[in-house]
Formats: structure tokens, sequence, C-alpha cells
């Protein structure tokens, strides 16, 4: 059995409850790490936090047993490698566009002679005693394809000798691909963006990888699931917290019949991503 | 019009709908404050976070217009300062059990000769132009009634000279008036609780000061503001958080079929408080 | 009118007061915004900082109504993109030397498909409800001419669809174009230099975008306005604290008629850039 | 030689020119102790920051050969022992009133049998290798005197064996002493507060210990020097940044003819402490 | 079987290895936790940390197995109560003089109605789910005893209802009793000092309670071990890391022939507490 | 003579020894710089920190004279120039593989027209006053040879001008070149791994520049120095705690005959790199 409970459940035909973290505190990690997910990532790229806050983070979840990832800013080697030092089993790359950056970005998560990672897991060593090259095959390599250059090159890209799967990203998909004819957003109702999406993961099934969709319900996700998606991420600790804190609100409005004061400078209430 | 809206609505006869921080994180109090609580305080006693946290917290809020205040760890008067000197509004004192303690908490709430405040509101001042000794009848002084001494002294409690309010936490006030016979928590639902909970409220209204609860749903505080609470905390963010995260989670296990992924070490999900 | 302040002043046809932020706490940012700029960026690149101190930054300043933005470290897709998602409105981008270079950086700031922005403004839209595909029109690119090839090429460069401005950094143009005969600095009075500056300010004007200039002093910085220069930054954090601390001890030290106590290994007094 | 170069100033008759600190960072405790003060404090009563900003503070200063030291938030033998342990040669302490008091602040600063400070210069022993019982003559022990209370019992609190000074704090002087009829404030003009502050160097000077006073210029702190007092606190960050900014951003607006573009919700220019 | 490994072990009869920490870092808590002691606890006295670093360094040990505690500055009930919050088990509270501060240092332990401890255990409570009332049996409160007062009080204070064990410290018992004779230290071989040390595990022993001795070497430590000590610290973080590198040093510099380059500045090394 | 340490001890013939920092914590720093190495370096790469903790770590060994440096993540110019404007001396910069990625890395450590550094060394110039384009031929450009193609490649990356020197690391070294046939490690005792070291000292000779080796042990450091390497490691602050915390918690199970207490869950030990 794999330490990366991902690649346990694959291996099991089972789909995978991912979740969300862009709160860059090691309390809410901990939180999120205790509620069930099977696997949890922290989105270094569009999360309100860097480096700085993933180790801590990273940590807090460790006695969790949650299998623990991040997603990176950029197809850039520095911060993919700090991600898999610092413990990450999985590591989602962004705007993967080419069959050349799926390799460049698969070659900076394997040690040689199957790839480039520099060897030295500090604090991954101390965390999983062992720590070495037998991770070449426990962490997973996530390509996220956005763009309509990605789209076009699906089948290059998800022929990758060593990429695990493609991450689904539905708000830059829609943009990447919709000239701007449709607003960025999760669980996409238009037919032509569920079909795209389905396509994605015919496209995975036949290169004998994994189609990952980003959701905002369990509802879009288990409709993605019977898709064939493995592994679905449904919301995030932003939009838990602020739905939740939002629906609490109301109802004390409702229930109580009053309204929130007049703020000179108050803002709207904001939708957290 | 006061710049402290509790004060405001208070003044308007409306019950005051107040937020809850434990998590010490910036960005989470930013999404708190755009969700519509009128007043928001930080808990510095059980919160898991210290005055570090506190003070980008309050400077993430500022922007939004809800009035901000902290619940300080013990009657400790550096912290009850610094904690004003960050911008606090409203202070939360626990464990006030008689009125020689309530009458010392005024005092550090206020500058002379109302009170042995010290001046220096260094970030306070920055935030608030003008900030200074009209600040005296600005802030907030809420003490704790939590102990079987405290709700004999209430009387004596609740007539302290610059006392604004008794903040009743539900899960001290039952450990310590029911000799062990009930498990802590909120919401209380047992007869002898619920009496003594309207009893705080009556000595608060016959003193002419506020009562302000403790609540775990908006439909116990709704409850609340029906027996004459003034203010009512409705859950917190790491409940918020939580609750909407396990509930997700449940969902797509019904929704899938599937059950979490047994872990080696994993522990049972965990309550936030 | 747009919520970029720097958008509005120029539509006015107005100059911008811009401040500049190079040491890593929100509580100096917060007291800097509070005194009068109408825009300030926060120098990732040079400053005494990373992403992680940016972010509570970005927050301390957001009630003020001071435009907030960034220097970046370099022409990197990761840090650009982290920037705007916390907010920035403007990016100043360093060492763009040819066209092809601020093309790119310019495809970093905006959403496809009029650029390779990816979506997900978890923080920014929190602080700025609403905000989505209309903020490719508010935030604006401006690059940095730094070196001789840059100069070569900056009728090109300024010619980018989507470029907003060339900011200019005269210790690195000085730097860059001098070949080590003028030492770096700011407010440059040799006529070579005052000419480059000047005619980097003509070349912006020709296309239709703005000049903007890092100036030492507020008398330098006014010539510049002259010049045709639209944005100009004013000394900054560091360098204001520095030399009103030290013009501080010298008048102390005059007046009382005391020297500085002899220090082993003391060091001598420091200029902050 | 003592290794504490405020002592070593008095011992040669020299007054002492103290900096003070109340941004809770390194950096701007790096460029603050390189502008040629004697001595350096950092405020954790008043100032933005905690314990957890003052160690990085003083590891950042110690290279400078500025003497260290800090006022503590209260009189409280926990935060006054860390304060010490971190490399402190100096402790103000707030609000004594008593002579009581004044001996129990003595008795934290000293190692038995001549106090109860606890063993364990963690920190401390690094930074000044032999750290030991000879810090109990090294360190220096300063009382604020700034209640009605205060003053009252002045003589006996100067009497006090171990006390070393008497540190004036003139806002919380007026305020504690004036029954509410003048504001708080530096630099203090009215007959009866001066003939007060010079009443303290008085008493301080008749029982062999040094008057200190907080001053917000150089010409104020000139003018205490004359009048008997040792050490002078000219002004601290957040004014001499504020200060510096507001000069610059006024000589701009002047220079150009421009004004402060209007914000939505934008706040007035607050004045540091 | 208790979820405190030191109540398991005593209920055995077997002795603790008790490591310590005086760095605020989360990862050097991580390798610590990873080397076989039983329980560590973090210094929050004489370490270099506060609260703000102690929360993610439990979140780092949490995964180890090792059972956590913590020394506190004082007899401070704030952070006292935040300790046990964020996950103690075991607090150690320094001078503890009379029998009277045993029992209020006891108080703040336990619940009502064996205690005053405020009910709130907001990041206890996710680290272990069930967390409530039965902690009230779990947790350990070790008492120091370090001055004559205490040593004279020494029978009392050890009868105190609910003191699992008193903790010594030899540099402040030294201290504290010795009248400055001799310099304070670890492991101690004057017969006065090792009679007195011999005498407390006695008198714990006759009150059923533990003995518990803070140490530099595991000689030592074997040997209080046979004097009937039940928990011995064993070095701690700071002398580990500085020995262990010193050693390195001076092995390299003996090898190679070579000395350390002479550095303007330079302090010659120093040894950590 | 320089300021560098290195440089100095180089133009002497004498051999540096070397230390290495992967906590990110300045105290551990403070620690490590007072123990007697020549210079140390922080790992951005492997370490377990980013800037934001190097800033505070280089401000607290400034002090102590040691000569400062930092390992950067790789081939980017943004950490590169941070880390330099923080006041690094030297920099090592992983995976050097060819002569244009050599003099890519050269232009990144120097000022126009010796290369492309840009100017702004913000917290350096307090450090270090005057700092400027002097430090051209101050600061040390060390490559990292880790690969085949690297080792392809070896005397045309030495003959790079303006590069001072090879690091090499054994273990990144050997996974590099020998095909996976041998596991990663330190202190390589494998005959083709020694003449491959041996080798690339005889390289960097013939070029007239260092050779470097990051080593285990000073016993290995002191053999590499006989074979011609002029700067060595000599291990790092985890495996230096580590290494001394497993040692004293075997002594004291030996002496006591004590077996590490079951947990559940927990890991076995980890050796940290």
């Amino acid at each position: 059995m794999s330490i990366n409970k991902v690649k346990t459940l694959w291996a099991e035909g089972k789909p995978v409850l991912h979740g969300w973290l862009s709160i860059g505190n090691p309390f809410t990690a901990e939180i999120m790490a205790a509620q069930g997910y099977d696997a949890i990532s922290i989105d270094i790229q569009h999360g309100a936090l860097d480096y700085s806050a993933v180790l801590p983070m990273f940590q807090a979840m460790r006695a969790s047993g949650v299998t623990i990832g991040a997603r990176v800013p950029w197809l850039e080697p520095g911060i993919i490698m700090k991600a898999l030092d610092a413990g990450a089993m999985n590591i989602i790359c962004p705007m993967i566009n080419t069959a050349e950056q799926a390799a460049e970005f698969v070659s900076y998560m394997r040690y040689p002679p199957h790839g480039q990672r520099s060897f030295g897991p500090t604090r991954a060593g101390v965390a999983l005693p062992g720590y070495g090259l037998r991770m070449n095959s426990e962490v997973l390599a996530l390509a996220m394809i956005e763009t309509a250059e990605g789209v076009a090159n699906l089948d290059a890209i998800a022929a990758t000798p060593g990429l695990d799967g493609i991450y689904v990203g539905p708000a830059d998909l829609t943009l990447g691909t919709q000239e701007g004819r449709l607003a960025p957003g999760f669980d996409r109702e238009e037919p032509e963006m569920i079909e795209l999406i389905q396509h994605i993961a015919m496209v995975c099934e036949k290169n004998g990888i994994k189609a990952c969709l980003h959701c905002g319900t369990p509802e879009y996700a288990a409709k993605a699931i019977g898709w064939g998606y493995s592994l679905t991420t449904v919301s995030g600790d932003t939009r838990l917290l602020a739905g939740a804190a939002a629906a609490s609100v109301k109802r004390f409005r409702d229930l109580t019949g009053t309204q929130e004061a007049p703020a000179a400078g108050a803002v709207s209430k904001g939708g957290a991503y």
C-alpha cells in the first residue's frame, strides 16, 4: 500500500475527496484536516499565503493522516521542489499548455535518473523517515489544462511519461477557451463546457492517467465522479467559511427582523474564491 | 452618533449581531468582516492566537466598517490596554467574580481621572485620527459572569459605575454554577440554566447596563434577544469552518457512496470550540 | 470613475504622488497610507520583505483609500499574479529590455482573451467585491527601462499594446547606460542623464502611455512633473525614517554639545535606500 | 567600563540620547540603530508589537553597539524577565505608584540574593557570553511616575534601593495629575507641568538616581538636560516616519499645486504616537 | 491507559525522559520530537519564544506521539490556560514559594468544581477530539521550588491537593538558597546541593507526588533517577545544538590545523542555556 | 583586506570552515554564528525556510563577524538578488549544467557593466554602510555541479569569467552521475566518486577558481582539504541538533535501562538532512 492515500484509493478504483486551503494558517489547516477529506492541497498560486505558511500547515496536518499536496504558482522549479521537500505528496501545476511543459514539470518531480529533482528532503525526511528515491513512485504530478493551447495539445500532454493526471480548473478553462463569452466560475452547466470537461476525462482514461476536477459543491463533484473523474476538490476553506458565516448572519437577520447597521465606507459582502 | 456601532445600535434599541474570531489570521478576519456582522471580537483568551495576530487582524477589518473588540485572557492590565491601543472598541473580560474586580476592570478601560488607562494609542491613533480622551465614552467594558461567586455578586457587579454590560459564556457559567452536574456547552436548554440566563438579563436591565450572550446558533440567539439580551455572539470562525467542511464532506460521501479512507494514526473528527 | 486612483488622476490630467514601502510591516504601511499619497507601492524587489509581508500590508492600507501596488522582483509570472491576487492595482516590473519582454509582462496582467493571467482573486475578491474580468482595464502595467538594451528598444517597448507606462529607476538607469562612469543614485543632475530622462518622457507621450519616475526629494519630483512625468515616487519609508531620525539625533547633539558614545564594533551610520 | 553604555555615559556625567521603537520590525530597528542614538528601547506597552517582535529586533540591533532596553506593559514579572532574558539592559516599568511597587519592580530585575529574577538568560547568554550574576549591576531599573499617587509617593519611590532612575512620560503624568484639565501630550509648556517635571529631577538628584524624560523634539530634550535630566528620549520611529512622510507629501503638493485625490472612505491623516 | 504518557509511565513505575525546547520554531520541535523523548516541554519562561511560537510547535509535534507540555513564565492564569488550550498536557510553573501559591496554580489547571480553569479548548479540542472535563485527571501540575522560602514551605507545598509533582531547576535553586555563595548551573555536585535535591525527592515521595529534575547530561539524569526522581529533563535544543556545532568546529580545526579567522567585532563563543 | 572573510582566508591560502542553516529561525542562526565558523550559509533551496526567515537570520548573525551567504533554490534572478540585497556575501547556485547557465548566474551577481544585478541594497546598505559597486569584487559566485551534463561541461563552466568557485553537493552529484546505482548521501567513499570529487578540485585549480565541498563530518572535510578543496561545509544545524539529541536520548536509555514508551501513531526516528 502506498503512503499516498490518493494512489491507494485510485488503485482500489475509488474516487478521492480532495480539500483545498487558501488561508495561510496552521490552525485552519488542522481544522480542515479533521473533517474527513482523503487528501488536501494548499493553494500557493491563488491562496493568500506563500511557502512560509505552507511548512507549519503541513506540520499541523501531519497527525491527521490526510495526504497533503500543493498547487504551485507556476511552472517554476524552485517552488515545486520546495513544496516537495516540505512534504507534499501531490503537486498541481497550473498552465501546462504543451507536451514540452508537461515533460519539464514531470522532470522536477522525480530524482535522477528519472528526472532532475534535487536531493535534500530536509523536512520531509523528518516527517517521513526513510524518505528517498522510492518517493519517485509515490508523488503525483498533476498538470492543469486551462487554455485553448492546452486543450489543443491535450492528447500529447496526457501521453507525457510520468504524468499522473490532469487537474481541471473550470474558471480558467472557461476563460481560456471561450474567448470571453462566458464568465469564470466553477460547476459549469453550459453544454459546451460540460462536453469539454467530459472530453478531458476520456482523454485521461485513454492515456491511463487520472482526471481531477475543481468543484464548488458536493453535488457537482458527485456528477463529475459519474463522468469518470477520479479526484474532485469540493469547495475550499475560504468559501466554506464565508458561506457558513453569511448563512448564519442571514438566519439571525431573518429571525430577529434586523438589518445590518449602515457603516460609512463599508463594502458589500464579497464572495471568497 | 458614536463611532462604536454597538453603542449606536443600543441607543436605537436594536440588538447587536456579534461575530467571533479564534483563528489567528488577517485573511480569515477580513473574510468574516465582510459577512454582515455589526461587531466582531477576537478571542485572545481561548482563541488560537495572541497579540501578535490581533494587530494585523484589526488592520484587516478596519476597512469593513465592522466595530472591533477583543476578549482578553484574564483580568490583566497589560493585555487589556494593548488591545485598546491596537484599536479595540469593546473589551470582554473573563472571570469577574466580585464588584472589586469589576471596578478594577473598568479602571483599566478609561483614562484618568475616570480610570487608570495609560495614554499612548500608537496604532489606534493612526486608524482613528483624533483618538484621545473622548474614547472614555466610546469603549465598552463587558464583564463575564461565569462562576457561582460571580452569580452571587451579580447585583453588585452590575452596579459598578462605568461597566457597560455583562457578557455570558454559557459553558463556563454551567461549569461554574452546576457543580459538575451538567456538561459545558452553548445554547443551554435546561430550565435552571435558562432561568439563570434570564435572571442575568433582568439584573442588567435593572442596573441600566446591557446583557450579552455567547450562542452557538442564530435560533438560540434570536430567542435570547427575546429574553432581553442586547448583543448575541452567533457562532465563530472555527465552528463555522469546521461545520461547513464537515457538512460538505458528508454530502459528498452520501452522494458517491464512499467512505473516508482508513488512515494509520488518523484521529476522529474534532469539534472546534 | 475608476477604482484605481492613478487612472482617475491621469484621466483628469493630474500628476500622481506615489509612496514607496521597503519595510515589511503592516503598521508602517498603515502609517504611510495616512500621510496623503495618492498611491503607494510595496517594493518586493529591493525591499526587505516578501509576499508574506505584502498581504497584511495591503490589508492594513485598504481602509485608507490609497491605491496600492507592487514592484515585483523580476519578470516572473508567479509573483506578478500573486501580487495581483492580493489586491495590487499597479505592477511595476523591473528590467524590461525588449518588446518581447514587455509583451510577456503585459500578458501576465490581464485575463484571457487579453492575456494569460490565471483566475482566482481569492483575497482581492474579498476586498473588492465583484473583482473579475473588468479588472483587465483597471490594473496598470508599468515597465522599467534600466539598461542600455532597454533604452535602445525604448520605442518598441513603449508601443507594446496593453502597457500603461514606463517606470524609470535612475540608479539602475545610470548604471545600465553609463558604463560605470557615474555612481548610482536618484535625482540625477548630469546633463546626459537629464536628457535621457526627458527623452523617455517624450517617447511615452508619443506612444500614449505615461512616464513615471523614482525620486529622492519633492523638489526633483516637481521638476520631473514639469518634464512631462505623470507619476513620481517621492522617497520611501526607509529613507524617510532614517533621514528624520538622523536629523533629530544631529539636532540633539548640536544643542547639547554631546557626541555619540564610542562603541566597540559600532558601525558608521548607513544610508537606507 | 560597563557594557551598558547608559551607565558609562552617566558615570562620565554625560546625558544619554535615547531612541524609541513602536514598530514591530527588525529592519526598522536596524535602521534606527544606525542613526547615532546612545541607547534605544522597544515600547512593549504602547508600541504595535509584543515579545515575538522584540527578540529579532534586539538581534538586529546587536551589531550596532547601541544599548538596548524595553518598556514593559505593566508591573508583571513574566514579561520583565523575558525582556531581560532577550538581552534588554534597561527596563522601564510604567505606573509605579508606591514604594512597594518600586521594590517589587526592582526585585524582578536582579538575581538572588538581591532580588527574585529567575536564572536562564538563554538568548542573552548567546549574545553576551558570560552573562550571569554580574548583570545585577549592569541592568538599569527605571520606574515611571505618572499618577497623582505616584507623585505623592515620589520621595519614597526614589529612595527604593536598587532603583536606578525615574522615567517621566509627560502624557500620562499630565492626565494623572491635572484632573482632565490639560490634554495629554509631550513637551509640556504649562508652568505647573514644568515645575512638576523639574521637581522630579530634583528629587532624583537628592536620592542619587537619574531622571529621564520622554520628549517629542530635540529642542525640548536639550532644555530638559538643562533641568538636570540625564536621559532624554527624542521622538520615536512612528512619529519620525509619519512626520517625514507628511512633510515630503506637503512639499510635493505645494510645489506641484496638487491636492490629494478624494477617496471614498478615506480617513484623514492620523498622528502617530 | 492515560493519553498522557507521563502518567502512564509513572503508573508503570518507570522514569520519564523529558526534552526541552527553547528555540521558537516548529521545525526544531518536529526534529526533537523524532528523537525518542517520552515527553517534551516548551520553555515559555526562559526560551526565546512566546505563545505565538508555541501553537505551531505543538502542532508540529502532534504526529510524533510525544506528550507535550510547557513551562510558563510565572504564576499568571492567562498564559497557563492558553498553554492548556493549545494542548499542553503538563504545566511547569516557576517560583512557587508557598502553599497558597501552589493551590492557586493547581486551581488554574482544572475545570470547576475542582478548579477555576475557564472552558474553551479551541485548539486542543481539534487535536484531541472529546477534550473536556476528563482532562482534569489527565493534565499534570508541576510546581518549581527554587527559593529559600519555597524550600522552607516544601512540605506544605507538596501536600497541596491536586499538585502532581515538584520540578527542580538547579540553577535557581542554588541561587535561591545559597546566598550567592555558589554560581548557578545544572548538575550540582556540592554535597549541600545534592542533599537538598535528595531531600526534595523524599518529601515528594512522602506526599505521594513525583519529583522531577532539570539536568544537563544523561549521566546526571541517571543518577537522579537513582535518587528517586521520576522525570528528568536531559539537556535542551539550544545546548544540544551549540554543543554539537562547537564540537564539530573544534574537530575540524584540530584536523586541519586552522584557527578561526579574526573578525572585527567578533564575540567569543557563547554557551546557550 | 576584504570584508568577505572567505576571500581573505583564500588570499592567505587557508581553508574555510563553512556552516549550514536549514532551520528558519534567527535564534538558531545566532547560536550557530557563535560557534567558530568562518562563514555560514542559509539553505533557501532545501532548508525549511524562505526569504521571510533569511532576513532576520542575517541580522541575527551580523554582530558575530561570520561571513554570511545563501544557497538559492534555483537559477532564478529574483531570489538571487533578494539574497544579495539582504546582505549575502556568497551565493551558491544549484544545478549549473552549462557554461551559458554559469554565465547567466554570474551576471545576476554583479552590477553593470559587469553584470545585470539591479541596484537597491536596501538592507545591505544599512548593515554595510557604503555598500555599492565595490561589492562586485566582494561577493562570491559559487556554482553547483551535480548532473552528468554539468560534469561533462565542467571545464567550460569552470572557465566562466566571474565565477569564483564550484560547490559540490555529493548527494545530487551521486544521483546525477551514477544512474541510480548508488544511494544519495554525503562523505562518499566509492572510488569512482572520490575520483570525480578529486577531479573537480583539479579542474578548479587549473581554472584559478576554488573548489568547495558539502561534508557530513569534520573528518571527511579534513580529507577534502587535503584533496585541494578550499571550503568545506561541515554538517548543518538540523543534523547537529538531531544527532546530539539522539545521542543524549540513547545515553539516558542505556544508563537507566529504559525504552521509549510505545505511542499510538508514533513514527520512527527520522534523520534530518
